[in-house]
């Protein structure tokens, strides 16, 4: 057994033992809660010193998400809304982007090589909450380290055992469209006849940090005002790895960059071309995939250049 | 030839003789320009009758871009900052959205029919722009009908000739991320090497229709305080249609929905399993494509519903 070149990140998450307990035990797939000093968190624990909040959000200067109680959430374009809600409406922030402060992205970039996850797929995320604010039990799609800075929480915790490798959070009291009536979109089964009984609870306080294997499911309430930070780790699927491979190759044909318009007033022509081509780039992609260098599409997903077959389009940078 | 079963949203864009046209020469690969009575346009021309944008931005409730002369974009959560880039610095407001008052998503609804785009891919955007502003010549990657509804604006088009189907935008004096350094990302030639030189200018006043085929270069001048709204037609690629129906069914494999997140501290163990997973990813997606189905696919394009395939989020909705 050898530690990883570097583990620069993580021995700022952890301190030695506690490390190497984390790296032969729990990553990627056990839960890990670690106690130390906050004062180990340096120069990104600074950025988020002062208590105030608002400041925080007007600085990365995007919309937050404000998530209530019972299954409430809005998106806040105004600062000032967005505080009223957290502080008279018992409602968390939740704020995106983290990562834009340069001590943060930093600790994103060493928790990038320390993991062997690409650096655009690890961000960071902040959590604003009043004393008393609860998030009820509900399991996100990534994987987390949350870093509590300021205040105590009481956290409530449990393995996954309904949903392995979900795509998509999933709240028991308010599921979202991929969720319908609160079913496995792949099972069809009723998730919330299978809530975890066996709750694991402790108390988070400044300097604790808990290791989230993706599709855990969680809950918190605040014991004081708290700030809380988290390392996303969000790399695509395996599938989507590959499929990303393949639409790098097979995008770059014109043809299979075609959107389905076709002349819609002979009757039949329509359907006959549309069955036509779909058939077509059916076969193509079975013959590109079945000729496809697993090398080839590891090295798109850890280049960590512009993936010009993703459709996301970043204004301004 | 039979007209389509519908044509309710395409006979408020043209009339009688003009849809005929449209239909049997230009639909959807040629540019056409129809000067019409903007009477016609009924309720969802009202929705922007009053002539404060400001009003239009609080109510569709999103940032909106601002797109200056020289390249310059920048994205607004302040409706008051957007309108000075607009009154004061010669900029046009992009905003998206609009199919968000029911009279334009009646319209998004009747042109998805009588073209056979599911509805989702069918929304409005609109463009304000004082007196004199500019923009430089482009191309989109979607479809669009550009509606006339205020205002006066001189045109240049051109068919692109550069690159056919493109994915994303392209604004020659600055190219995103996309096209790096101007280049064509599959042929690698320089795209501003090829610029069109062959221009066709016309004038469009309130009730002009332009339908643009995808990829058609164009650029605008204000002849007066202008307000125009487009009706934006963008399904996905063939390769995208025929991924997607991939994807619903290999996603419902956990296997394929994992993450690459593998032990670090054995020496090549992270490669090695990386490595196999991918390989098998890719043999089993050549296998699911062999034998896909057209009609299959076709349907899940179709259908109106969520794509639990896909990672967007939309928060409250």
């Amino acid at each position: 057994m050898t530690e990883p070149e570097s583990a620069h990140g993580l021995s700022l998450l952890f301190d030695e033992d506690a490390l190497a307990v984390f790296l032969a035990d729990c990553w990627p797939e056990e839960r890990f809660v670690f106690h130390g000093d906050p004062s180990r968190f340096g120069a990104y624990g600074a950025v988020f010193e002062e208590e105030d909040v608002e400041k925080i959000i007007r600085e990365v200067g995007r919309p937050v998400d404000v998530i209530g109680t019972d299954g409430f959430r809005v998106t806040c374009n105004d600062p000032g809304e967005a505080m009223d809600y957290h502080d008279h409406h018992g409602a968390m922030i939740y704020l995106t982007g983290l990562h834009r402060y340069p001590a943060v992205r930093e600790l994103c970039d060493q928790l990038s090589e320390d993991l062997r996850i690409p650096s655009r797929f690890v961000t960071c995320e902040g959590f604003a909450a009043r004393k008393g604010t609860r998030v009820p039990l509900h399991f996100d799609h990534e994987t987390n380290f949350m870093i509590q800075l300021r205040g105590r929480k009481r956290w409530e915790v449990a393995e996954n055992d309904v949903l392995e490798n979900p795509l998509f959070c999933y709240f028991p009291d308010k599921p979202d469209r991929f969720y319908r009536d609160g079913l496995d979109p792949y099972s069809g089964d009723l998730l919330n006849d299978r809530l975890p009984t066996d709750l694991e609870t402790f108390e988070a306080g400044p300097g604790t940090v808990t290791f989230l294997p993706r599709g855990t499911w969680h809950g918190t309430v605040s014991l004081d005002d708290s700030f809380s930070i988290g390392f996303v780790l969000d790399p695509p699927t395996l599938l989507e790895i590959a499929m990303s491979h393949l639409s790098r190759e097979l995008h770059s044909n014109p043809r299979w960059r075609a959107h389905p318009l076709y002349p819609v007033r002979e009757d039949g022509g329509y359907d006959r071309v549309f069955r036509h081509e779909v058939r077509s780039i059916l076969r193509e992609i079975s013959r590109t995939s079945g000729s496809g260098d697993a090398d080839d599409a590891i090295n798109d997903y850890r280049s960590s250049g512009p993936d010009d077959n993703t459709r996301e389009y970043f204004v301004g940078s």
